[in-house]
């Protein structure tokens, strides 16, 4: 029993060693976990779903960037829950192999949020392809295993350390207050002393139907933090609002959400969990 | 002066021609438009303000990739007005040069707003690279000046027609009713006839400051077609909202206008403009 005790947790998170969500599961989980690499959100929604990993680390938006909106499908197509939340401030670097220099570089690749992330950088360069990857750690790998000269990979500190590589620019993000959020998912909800929701919902496309749920929220002090209006697919005259809240107080949130629930239609509670803070290095 | 009036609109798009920028353009200023081609929406930007093009062309969302959030960015930076909107619907193929089949296929190349709409289709090949470029047109063109065998495009059935190029693999896009939406920007407002607005301004992060915005637009039956709040950088507390608005009365929207500049800060109007519908083919 006492070996029991000592079985690590697996955390599923996308891209290999390194990635900037191995960071975020470390920093939510602690050192002492065992990772299981995904190359897809795809995939990792799969060891998540098959109990190959006890839980997942899913990146959901960046400041610059935007929200990932298909990682919304994905949780919601899996039934998941959310129990847990990180923003993790992002540094991105361009790194290539020891010796070879900006001059040297005829294509870069990362992962395609990164990439966005550090857009103005990239798109200044002439003569330079940019090449789409699995991950930002995986592509630094790829550079050493395949010794490529002519390749520099947009990555982090621990990628560059881990696979050798000598930073060419440092901080090449676009803003240098950039953080991703990610959200720590789980098979089950286990909303025990929660004071966030993500929670979604349908409104028909019409004059106040939503400014009447705000407004519910806003009797019962339940505080907005993220509001985001996404078309139904063949539906034009609707939408599906994902919302986040906060709450003092637990009651006011689950009084507000019995009145909600008979105003709006296909409500899911994505999960109930405790709010992070957003801290700069 | 008879022939002042036969000079061409210049129109700036994002990519070369037949890219959906160039379908875009066409189909909302008819096809006697001289096109300005772009290999970036900062180039984009550039080319209008500089009145190398009268107007221009830009993506601002997708129904499955979401929002471009940095094309909001760029708008505000440069204060461009928005004078109108179109939806197209977004088909996607496959495609390579004649006798190359599917087994042949080592790397697909598209821009990345393509590649994320076909990324199930996509993701689900083995052993194929996935390449990011400037735009879906000028990845199918590259394949054709340069007699690439092993690659593969993702492009609208203009560029294959364009460019002598096959279809392998027809509608790989995610979700079939998949569109996006168009911006049509100028450098100067000119709301004549308008019925929509988009609009964005901030408020505090406190329960109920967006309920009491959407409030006031229900009480002038002001109708809310999309919101997204965004997150200001380096200000946690605080964040900025975008919407886009529709009214019947004019009247009704100036006033609601009045009371909303007094509620909120940074209110910015983007653009003014007649609505479009969203049809599928």
């Amino acid at each position: 029993m006492g070996k029991k005790n000592n079985v690590r947790l697996r955390i599923a998170i996308q891209g290999i060693a390194t990635s900037f969500h191995e960071v975020a599961a470390f920093s939510f989980f602690g050192k002492s976990i065992e990772t299981v690499e995904c190359l897809s959100f795809h995939r990792l929604c799969e060891a998540l779903k098959s109990g190959e990993a006890d839980h997942a680390v899913m990146a959901i938006e960046n400041s610059i960037a935007g929200s990932i909106l298909p990682n919304y499908f994905l949780l919601q197509q899996n039934h998941f829950s959310i129990h847990g939340e990180l923003y993790l401030p992002i540094h991105m670097h361009l790194m290539a192999l020891p010796g070879v220099a900006m001059q040297n570089i005829r294509q870069i690749e990362s992962h395609p949020m990164a990439i966005r992330q550090c857009a103005e950088f990239l798109h200044a360069l002439p003569g330079v392809a940019i090449r789409e990857s699995e991950d930002t750690a995986f592509s630094a790998r790829r550079i050493r295993d395949e010794k490529l000269k002519d390749t520099a990979a947009v990555a982090n500190e621990q990628a560059a350390k881990k696979f050798g590589l000598h930073i060419l620019e440092r901080r090449i993000e676009t803003h240098k207050k950039n953080f991703t959020r990610f959200l720590m998912l789980s098979r089950e909800a286990n909303g025990l002393g929660a004071n966030k929701a993500t929670l979604c919902f349908e409104v028909r496309n019409e004059a106040g139907s939503l400014a009447d749920i705000l407004t519910i929220f806003k009797q019962h002090q339940i505080n907005l933090t993220k509001i985001q209006s996404v078309p139904i697919i063949g539906k034009p005259s609707e939408y599906s609002i994902h919302v986040d809240v906060e709450w003092r107080q637990r009651k006011q949130y689950d009084q507000a959400l019995k009145v909600v629930l008979r105003q709006v239609r296909n409500l899911n509670i994505l999960g109930e969990y405790k709010k992070a803070n957003i801290q700069f290095s």
